[in-house]
């Protein structure tokens, strides 16, 4: 199993994401900055893990700090709580794991400081684990819309590599080939970051499950061709209307789809789910260096004095999306009220939890 | 003005496109196998210029070869004509100059061998000059079609490296700017070969043309956001039916252009018109070396051992194209009919000009 993240002798460990696929390198992170850092710049990328990443970059930030009063030892908290917010913006997993880290600490914070510290490591390690396990349970359940003979379309990553492990909208791939199904899975390669060709055809192949990588513009050719029965790709946030921000490219992959009459899927745990948000309209997305676009892998592709634009996501709105699948079951249109349940059934069973 | 290729010391002189933006470097073909060479290894590359191309190196081919009799003199002449028919497959321009030369060598080979090769390299530079004025005059017809204040989307390179000069679709856009229309281009980059980010921006640049480079991928949010007035690309073979061949990714943007009712043009000559083919299924479609996919700049982007998919070019079937641009006006649908009309005008005008 892939490891993305990990937390070892009061340490935060990550497989560097911007060494894959040349370099398999597993990076030490010993204080939250450097967690913070590894956000930033590419290094953990992916929803599910960068919320995973700013949990245990929290963790390992208090668990290092020596503050000499209970004032001190909150603001410092606050505070860091507050530069893990301003890491990157759209995907809202990281917003959801600071406040779970919030929340946790303030349960404990009145107890021992040493109680306190062990505390919110234990939480940004459940944390982990719930990712994981979720994951599984979306495979479970998106596993029922793939047949055996299917050629699946993803975009980005939104494997192990973008979660805890296992992976959402290839987790289902995972389960699916688990099951036995005969499946083909074409990777858009993911200009500019080529977060498909890098990291998702290297999860494929380490999996042992038939790839074909191709450019981001084949991808409409290929519907043409009755090549691609469905596409799955992750989310980065979701609003309450079903409009899903994920890697750019996504909503013109959307469209695609529709034309061709070829189903379009999102896989997301809850979590990604932002309810405060009415539609996709509120997602903020982030901009990139532009250099990004101007290089390829670092090799200068345009010439020196051209402008370029680069916004890291899109939103596709619900109108595109057949259906969202997550860890409490597939939503379908109209995803207000699908959606909706999941949640209202989640703080159920969360409710009856405390009670029994 | 740019000079993409030309005739000079009876030797084939062009720029190899395969070094810009880095470096503009001129190659000088001394033998029609080098040109052949560089139009499969896409030294050279776009539809008119790989005509131009072709009419060249056959002039080049017969210029320096010495056959002892009539028929090795007439055997040469189709083989080598033959061997440049094998080059690439999609552009219809490559078999539109060869015939052409063909023509023009029936018609003066029973004259003085040295005649015959003189006119051999008059057609190929009457070929090349008559381009340059083809493109301009599509310039002058597409420009109506461009409003000051318009951002233009385009795809691969249809400019004055695809050309004799001044270019299909750069044309319409320098028209348009030479006219003083107040314009903006967005250009995708153009995955696998980015002829886009490398030529294309290139190109702008030279012209001092306001320009920002994306990756494909990003044509749709830039729609969404109706920061596109038109899309303007060129094309490889248009089917008499208006279905059009071009770069790879053209499909894609026709699509995401239609749902969001931005105008899709296509600028090309007559020559790129092959009225032989009743629809764009039968036009061939260019499948090139995994490795321009799996690798950039020699820099393997996947893993090793992961497959690649690599059409060149993909159809854009007539519903998705709002009007085609030649020099003989704009097509409009139905495409059966306007295409014809230029076909036939253009018959009666050849055979005026024989008559008067």
């Amino acid at each position: 199993m892939i490891r993305t993240i990990y937390w070892e002798n009061d340490s935060v460990v990550m497989i560097d994401q911007k060494a894959l696929p040349l370099e398999e390198i597993y990076m030490t992170c010993r204080n939250y900055g450097e967690v913070i850092t590894a956000i930033k710049d590419l290094t953990i990328r992916g929803a599910p893990a960068i919320g995973i990443a700013a949990a245990m970059g929290i963790a390992l930030g208090m668990l290092h700090q020596s503050a000499v009063s209970r004032e001190e030892f909150d603001n410092y908290f606050y505070r860091m709580c507050d530069e893990f917010a301003q890491a990157r913006p759209t995907a809202v997993n990281l917003f959801w794991a600071i406040e779970r880290m919030k929340r946790c600490f303030e349960n404990v914070v009145t107890s021992d400081v040493n109680n306190a510290k062990r505390a919110l490591v234990e939480e940004a390690i459940r944390i982990v684990d719930e990712d994981i396990a979720i994951n599984r349970q979306m495979g479970i359940n998106g596993k029922t819309l793939v047949n055996s003979g299917d050629n699946i379309l993803t975009h980005c990553n939104a494997g192990a590599l973008a979660t805890g492990g296992y992976g959402t909208a290839l987790g289902i791939v995972r389960a699916a080939h688990e099951e036995g199904k005969d499946i083909h899975v074409f990777v858009d390669e993911t200009r500019p970051i080529l977060q498909g060709a890098r990291l998702t055809a290297w999860e494929m192949k380490k999996e042992s499950i038939p790839a074909t990588l191709i450019t981001d513009n084949m991808a409409g050719f290929l519907m043409k061709q009755h090549k691609i029965n469905l596409v799955i790709v992750g989310a980065d946030r979701i609003a309450a209307n079903g409009d899903a921000a994920n890697k750019i490219g996504t909503y013109s992959l959307a469209i695609l789809a529709k034309e061709h009459g070829v189903p379009f899927y999102i896989a997301a745990p809850l979590s990604t789910i932002d309810m405060a948000l009415q539609s996709g309209d509120e997602i903020p997305i982030e901009e990139r260096d532009n250099a990004e676009v101007l290089q390829f892998h670092g090799v200068r592709i345009a010439p020196e004095g051209v402008a370029a634009y680069n916004p890291a996501f899109d939103v596709t709105p619900h109108c595109y999306i057949t259906a969202i699948i997550t860890e409490a079951g597939i939503a379908r249109p109209p995803y207000e009220e699908s959606i909706n349940l999941f949640f209202k059934d989640k703080f159920k069973n969360e409710n009856q939890g405390e009670t029994y």
